[in-house]
């Protein structure tokens, strides 16, 4: 089942909630995931994001806690923090919990460790509405399990010398990252979130970075078959079409 | 400007937030307003509500604090806690502060008294996502701004020796109360939620207590005019028709 939600709150506990960004978390049937958090106000900032990050799914571990929680352990494959070597912020595993309240929303918590495993832990809360993937408005799903089971699940992955990426789309909802190998400062980060419309033409709802022309623009294609965009080869390891 | 709202959660700080009912919060353009707050699992409930209010704007004082900050004080005309004599409950005025998010949540902080006004103070917060009241799902706006400024607007009311009530519409989403006097049980509460579609007919989303059936089902009315159901008379104080 794909899986697209919009974040509510972000809190760092317990310094009280707010939202800045407009963020999204799509996953693939299979489990490979994208998450982008851009700044609603994030004109002139030279990294308009919060953080962005994603993985494939042998990135990502989860275990069943009980009827309404999951333990997901992330170990991102793509994370800016990581790429752009910011300071004070986390390396490795990020344990969280994942627990859906009756009203539908999924309230994630778990610590960080940004001065390292010997630092003081840094306990967070983000909340996640389930969002209809199959829409391009932000349709409220009153349950992530109500979303559409034949919604399109699609995963691109490109791994050379020069460059490693993940597209994911779910429902109408692209969301991208291409990271260019060695390149550790704003050059070598590109992010892409687009829509795509009842006609399959692809909307870009935003497209950063100096690569960014190299992000696939064919996307609704087979798994096993690949797409070259500016030179950078994409195979589809993902595709229920 | 009418607003539709959704909470997105419900927090005694510092015990931390959930949402366990489906909260729409209707204000009209004159600032009438209803919130009903059904359990989601409230089945086997006698009152399956965690709470219900509303009032006519004069019941209503709103104070800018800044560009995002409104103070808000309420003193409801109508309580279901008030009017079911539910104990350990605030009385009187409560003094709210509401403040706009970059991404366009509306968070909500106050204080009520439970124990009375020389009781312990207790601090909540509520988180509120605008939502599109001209449609029938829950289609998020960006921001409350964003809303239709024709947007269906009405107020009725009733006020008689033996019932008072307020329902209002905002866009196509109807939120009423009506209690019967000097009735201070379940048989003097009665609650109703329901949707105008673009036929205008009206479904009932629930309908609560013995005298639901006097709620108005002549809807869409032009101020000034009258309207009787199941023999209590309704007047309606606002109409943008």
């Amino acid at each position: 089942m794909v899986s697209l939600t919009k974040r509510v709150l972000f809190e760092i506990i317990p310094n009280g909630p707010n939202e800045t960004t407009i963020t999204l978390s799509s996953t693939t049937n299979k489990g490979h995931y994208v998450s982008l958090r851009p700044f609603v106000n994030g004109e002139g900032k030279e990294f308009p994001f919060e953080w962005a990050f994603g993985g494939t799914s042998d990135t990502l571990e989860v275990r069943k806690i009980d009827e309404r929680s999951n333990g997901l352990d992330f170990n991102f494959k793509f994370d800016t923090n990581v790429k752009l070597e910011i300071p004070e912020t986390h390396r490795g595993v990020i344990k969280t919990v994942f627990k859906t309240w009756d009203a539908g929303l999924v309230e994630e918590t778990g610590s960080v460790f940004p001065f390292g495993p010997d630092g003081a832990e840094v306990k967070f809360r983000e909340l996640w509405q389930p969002i209809d993937p199959t829409r391009l408005e932000f349709v409220e799903l009153s349950h992530g399990n109500d979303v559409d089971p034949n919604a399109t699940s699609i995963a691109l992955h490109t791994d050379n010398s020069e460059y490693e990426g993940l597209v994911v789309i779910v429902g109408n909802w692209v969301q991208g990252i291409l990271f260019k190998k060695g390149e550790n400062t704003l050059k070598g980060v590109n992010l892409v979130r687009s829509q795509i419309d009842a006609n399959k033409s692809v909307k870009d709802l935003f497209k950063f970075g100096p690569d960014a022309a190299k992000f696939p623009t064919e996307l609704l294609l087979k798994e096993g078959s690949k797409t070259t965009s500016n030179g950078v080869e994409w195979s589809v390891i993902e595709s229920n079409l």
